[in-house]
């Protein structure tokens, strides 16, 4: 059966990784992406990290599976083109400013149903980025170990992942309104709103406002229960979570540390089948676990983990993940083996979404820059290869050559 | 006009992060989000934070907007009528094992075109928190300053995060398609694969498997362009980002240090207006720029960043973002000021999807447990008040009293 969003078309007007991540969620899930870029590419296209070669593997990675049209935008006529083609697809999600030729109004002109998801940076206008909005929210603060009072940023860029995953489930939203109701819609999202909505939604700006309190930096230990990081005799780390009762008694099973956690809570007058009490005695009880760990090597504790049933998990770097992990591998049908022109043979995952009718998960390779140039205009506003041949020559479009 | 997801009814069994998280958003863009839980509430009903009154800020954050069933999942009676009411609603989004009575194919038995969303750890069955998994995707190795080899996890739960956005989109995409073809689905999603997926997407992947290189910790410097948090003389922190052109340029203005920057490039023989280039001077061009923050309290940074236009953000810990950051205040219409039972009177944001059409942000608060057992039983399944409270004196059921 097809993917879920055959049928759909959508064209990305995008730089960096909110907005290229939502469409490429779509895409993976079926649907026809569009994106346009200026001739040249747009400024996140050559993002490190780079090959020798200097293809961006950044930009590889964030626009997977779209077509690419490669025009002039600082033109009349490749700006009408753009709005021609949205107004053709009928969707379009974007981070650039939605003001001008780019605004609502002069796109819904030419197509009074569209459905466009223009994502900012603050609700009130300001530029936002994911690092100046994640310094902003609270958990750099939070974040490391206590002995060092530095605020450490995330490197993963969270915000702009969950804005693109948000973006992407705003436009199917809007969409299934417009086939009930028929009408289409302006959805804004700004990328800090992402991030103040994710704490309230954690609880941890009830805990600053309601309580008083907040959250301090307590290493790699799980707040409220009970789990942390160890290190075993061959010098890795693994992280160890017990949250739920059968996971903190497989984790004293495997250690063989039943006997001593109970005689802890006997002598702190604590039943810690009440995950916060762990939480309190976490320190004490670390000792109790340490000596296990620090006498055996990665294999050994993850042999009796495993056995036992410990939720548990290595830490590993990216090379280690990607040389010794199955799932990061083709055995997890996540990913594909692919050839990435600039690139070479690597893993390319797709959707984390698994449709039982539709095996197909969406992997695929990036575009060259303006390789869909001629197959977009011509499929979707009829241009004949006369026109887009002159069009090239007047540096109206480019094509990837 | 209704918001966009009005007449979509969801039945959501779930704990922690992830599936809730993904309902929520579902029930914040109008559908009606059902959450069943056992009698007592579920393992996450009392997660840390805690108020005073052991209310659970966690829970109340994420299952905000919801109806609540409390319901005997353990006897056949309660799964019978689980099973019931996810046939009425026709949508199933879980993090429960799907097995058994609440596998696909149990369910789907009474509605054929049942579409589930089936969260689980890894895919090939294994479990995986977000805790278990972050450590294995290399992040936490290049998290924090290069001075501190200890790996450090992220605080704020991002994999679960983002399963639970990428559940919402997939259960709507495959709504989309029922709507078009008539026909449900089951959709898997592994937590593990959802990072996985993003380590590919970033270009991680990629540079280790095809570079054999990999990113090291590099504190808060922004990698590829030019960025960092420096230091104000109020022993404040603010992070700077300059990665367009524009950016870079209203940095060295605002700090008056063109001409230095200039100069260094001279000395270097490199161009500035190549990002890499930026990156690899990084610590020349910082000792520039750190005199200027030093020698200014953070409400003299602000006033000059802002006014030449500067990329920054303050970092600000909870307490002081719910007390000095006008978007965290009901100035955003991201947000309410709502009274949760338990909690008492704060801040609670609605989507951060804003739909020009239906400015309802959809902000609520949390339902108690088994508030709307009575009211789902009778508008589902057509139960009198009499057959419910049957049901309710022989602990089939319970309401939230």
């Amino acid at each position: 059966m097809d993917r879920p969003l055959e049928g759909l078309t959508v064209v990305e007007g995008s730089a960096f990784v909110a907005a290229p991540s939502g469409g490429m969620a779509l895409a993976q899930l079926g649907a026809e992406v569009i994106r346009f870029d200026r001739i040249g590419g747009g400024i996140d296209h050559k993002r490190w990290p780079l090959t020798p070669d200097g293809a961006s593997l950044y930009w590889n990675g964030l626009n997977k599976g779209k077509r690419s049209l490669a025009v002039d935008l600082t033109g009349r006529e490749g700006q009408e083109l753009v709005t021609e083609l949205i107004g053709w697809a009928g969707n379009f999600i974007t981070n650039f400013p939605a003001s001008g030729w780019l605004s609502y109004q002069s796109l819904s002109a030419r197509r009074s149903d569209l459905i466009m998801i223009a994502i900012t940076g603050s609700y009130d206008g300001t530029t936002a980025l994911d690092y100046t909005v994640n310094c902003a929210v609270g958990y750099p603060e939070a974040t490391g170990y206590f002995d060092d009072p530095r605020p450490i940023n995330h490197v993963l860029p969270a915000w702009d992942l969950l804005c693109g995953q948000m973006a992407a489930l705003g436009l199917v939203a809007a969409d299934r309104r417009r086939m009930n109701d028929g009408v289409g819609d302006l959805v804004t999202l700004a990328l800090s709103d992402v991030a103040l909505a994710t704490v309230g939604t954690l609880g941890n700006l009830a805990e600053a406002q309601v309580l008083g309190s907040q959250r301090e930096a307590i290493g790699n230990d799980l707040y409220g229960a009970y789990g942390r990081d160890f290190v075993t005799s061959d010098g890795r780390h693994v992280m160890i979570a017990a949250i739920s009762g059968k996971q903190w008694l497989s984790l004293q099973q495997a250690t063989g540390t039943t006997e001593q956690v109970h005689q802890l809570a006997a002598e702190l007058g604590v039943d810690f089948a009440d995950e916060g009490a762990r939480y309190a005695a976490r320190h004490r009880l670390s000792d109790i676990f340490l000596p296990w760990f620090m006498d055996r090597t990665i294999s050994e504790v993850a042999e009796i983990l495993d056995a036992e049933g410990v939720c548990w998990g290595p830490y590993q770097t990216f090379l280690q993940l990607v040389t010794e992990d199955d799932r990061c591998s083709t055995q997890n049908p996540l990913f594909s083996y692919l050839d990435q022109p600039g690139v070479g043979q690597h893993l390319v995952p797709g959707s984390p979404l698994s449709f039982a009718s539709s095996p197909d998960r969406g992997a695929a390779t990036a575009p060259r820059l303006g390789e869909h140039t001629e197959q977009v205009l011509a499929e979707s506003l009829g241009f004949t290869s006369a026109e887009i041949g002159m069009m090239v020559d007047s540096g109206v479009v480019a094509t990837a050559g």
